[in-house]
């Protein structure tokens, strides 16, 4: 049906792929075969790069870091042309990545109306990261990030502070960059006055590559000095623990699982 | 370096692996590759039947609902008796799944001390749901289960409250069931008085699925009466649009992207 009215219009589709962590093994069919159809593929270098054996025969075009806005007006200008088009993002490209901005370019530009965007969901960082360690986002999770280049600070901060009054588990991506550890500092602070300084947490690091790096701790003892670029950050609970080099939380009521005790 | 002191160990390796949504496209090779190693499947009778071709010749172990415990327990005794074995969960199976509960009762129970478990993460439902829809998880996300079968109320009830103090979208899974539905009302009221009446929600049933429902429009018109078991709710935030059938975040400033207005 879709593809009869996309002849008509002249427009091709516009797929929002997710690649996943970065393992191939974690590469859903679906992201292979929306790259299959694709004859043009857009993205960001590193993403591109990890795919390249996907990429033969392929226009590719390929942008740098802060260029989002240009990336999606590209690819969304070679959908409007008639081409089918792909759009790479690392991960998930609902969170923290290039679908909303799609979207959101289509909506104001009128000569991207006619391009339909499909979505290819992907496994975001933290599941690969959480995978790693045990199971700490059992009972639910906040996901967010501390880059502030897109998000008020004032934001960020709200939300940590609401993250840390609830009980669920939190995952925070972009920690901290060379010059940007303030975030980082305010948040481990809010995390330790609400959820006191024994809550356990960890730090990941090259998640599922050769060169993983964890620490797994209370979080009194974070080593912020060790964040980088390619750090996540999970902070547990009260059901948390660590254990064998594990981080797991407790699945609801001990009392009513094991009654014995 | 792991399969030689397995062996030695007399244990085998428990592979918790998640299924993803249901679609096989959207399930990782990683996963096939985990089922593919083990001679014995255990799980939920649903999610084995979404797999029976992948359980050719397997030992297959049956659990009904409820059943989590006993269910874990006989997959990590048949670890512990020397078989690699499959423990298969619906999404990812460290989000309201098995993994948290295989760890604990690991560190339990001393019987099964030997067993190496590995979580192999799946594509979480949200993360589709999220995908048809649009991009509504654009900025982060809070991901909450509203079941009190492991849970207390009271804190369901907290995480909510916290939840709709932050900016993020938030998702709810297992919103209700035939008889409980009183913590949906109490989720969309709380969703109602902190983020307002307009605020964009979306209800998903049997996502990807052929009987695909959903409903998007501002919360106060939220259909709870059509929630079932196999729904799951988002709300968005002051950022979210709904437009031409799709709900998505606003990535970040706009006066960043498009200075021009």
């Amino acid at each position: 049906m879709g593809s009869w009215d996309d002849k008509m219009s002249g427009n091709g589709t516009l797929y929002v792929v997710g690649l996943g962590p970065g393992e191939r093994r974690l590469m859903t069919p679906a992201a292979l075969a929306a790259l299959a159809r694709t004859p043009v593929v857009v993205g960001y270098g590193k993403y591109l790069d990890q795919i390249d054996d996907l990429l033969v025969g392929k226009k590719v075009i390929r942008s740098g870091m802060g260029a989002e806005v240009e990336r999606c007006r590209r690819a969304l200008a070679a959908a409007a042309a008639g081409s089918d088009v792909g759009v790479v993002c690392s991960g998930d490209p609902g969170i923290f990545a290039m679908a909303g901005l799609l979207y959101e370019l289509r909506d104001r530009e009128a000569v991207f109306a006619g391009v339909e965007i499909e979505v290819v969901p992907g496994l975001s960082a933290v599941f690969a990261a959480a995978a790693a360690l045990g199971s700490p986002l059992t009972n639910g999770c906040v996901i967010l990030s501390l880059s502030d280049l897109l998000t008020p600070t004032a934001v960020i901060v709200k939300n940590l502070e609401a993250a840390a009054l609830s009980e669920l588990a939190c995952a925070l991506y972009n920690p901290a960059g060379k010059k940007r550890r303030e975030l980082l500092q305010q948040a481990l602070a809010i995390f330790v006055r609400q959820r006191g300084p024994e809550v356990p947490a960890a730090l990941l690091k090259n998640v599922s590559r050769r060169d993983e790096e964890r620490w797994l701790g209370p979080l009194a003892d974070f080593p912020a000095e060790r964040v980088d670029m390619n750090s996540l950050i999970i902070i547990g609970n009260a059901t948390s623990v660590i254990s064998r080099g594990n981080l797991y939380d407790r699945r609801g009521y001990r009392e009513k699982y094991f009654p014995e005790n």
